[in-house]
């Protein structure tokens, strides 16, 4: 193989997901097999790379000031769902159980890692629930120590007296599992996450 | 998401082995993950798109005229091997068993498929033949009905009195199959291509 050919492949290689044959394989569609696609996924990474930016209110992907559910009026803005990632946004969109908006906090606390408060979106959080249009906060993080450090750093620096209602989403068995399939931890957070019944 | 994220998924989305779900994961990775790879993704894309070009002799990847298999003073020039695709090139070199030099098609006649001989990389194999400095073609094609009619096409198209030895690589069972899991078109050529033992 040619040395740009091995350049593109090691680009390649360091995608989610892609390993040394895969990167090969798809270098190769790239200029053997449909080299016609090539200027194409070039021109779509440099307009994504220059047009989407964060949403200024949620850190949510934007090509405006404001994502497309921050700028739409029929969510309600008055009920914002804290994820850590995009991902996870875009998971809990897909659900479509969801009619609020969110806010995207790019990781979660980890003291191991080296992640601290300022290295996450928590300021514009903390701003936001400041101006006294939130109503509740859900708390959509890890079922993890992070997760429960990062909820907890959040309610102790919520506004002082801002009456904001503060929930966590649920945790226990995911849909279709048994307790005979469900590991030790999550079993132990389904029992604490018991509910009365009738 | 956003338009430009959308239509770079879709991009994404084409290439071999990427799915919805992988193509998101990677397209995320990039704006979100690590916009730092981006610029140099993009630069090793076009990179590579300016400056791979097929080999003027073979049709292998090159960068100047010739491919780095076809410059090299080291391989028997005199020993050419026909493969269909560039990849099948990457496997046989990584094989390490092979020290001549090749010649890519770039495909297989399929009348099914509508490829005719003007379709492949063929005339050049009928000039470089003629030239006198071919002693061996292996021919390095699928086990199938397309290798076989690419084959036949080959022998028949080859220079008169050129004095060529042509041959074509061994089928049967795979290093580590038995008989027991080999399909049977695959112990058909097994049985047909059996040798003397002992």
């Amino acid at each position: 193989m040619t040395p740009a050919f091995e350049r593109l492949q090691q680009q390649l290689k360091q995608l989610p997901g892609l390993g040394y044959r895969s990167a090969e394989r798809i270098a190769l569609h790239l200029l053997v097999g449909k080299p016609g696609d090539l200027p194409a996924l070039i021109n779509a990474l440099e307009e994504a790379a220059r047009s989407v930016r964060r949403c200024t209110r949620c850190g949510n992907l934007a090509e405006g000031d404001l994502c497309a559910l921050c700028a739409d009026e029929r969510r309600d803005q008055s009920i914002v769902c804290v994820v850590e990632n995009v991902p996870d946004l875009v998971a809990l969109e897909r659900s479509g159980a969801y009619r609020g908006v969110y806010h995207v906090l790019h990781g979660k606390l980890s003291p191991i890692q080296g992640v601290a408060p300022g290295d996450l979106n928590l300021a514009a959080l903390l701003t936001r629930t400041g101006a006294g249009e939130v109503r509740e906060l859900i708390l959509a993080l890890s079922n993890d120590v992070e997760g429960e450090a990062t909820c907890h750093y959040i309610t102790e620096h919520l506004p002082a007296g801002g009456d904001i209602k503060v929930t966590r989403i649920g945790f226990g068995l995911p849909s279709g599992g048994g307790v005979l399939y469900a590991d030790s931890v999550t079993l132990k957070s389904a029992l604490d996450a018991r509910r009365e019944y009738l």
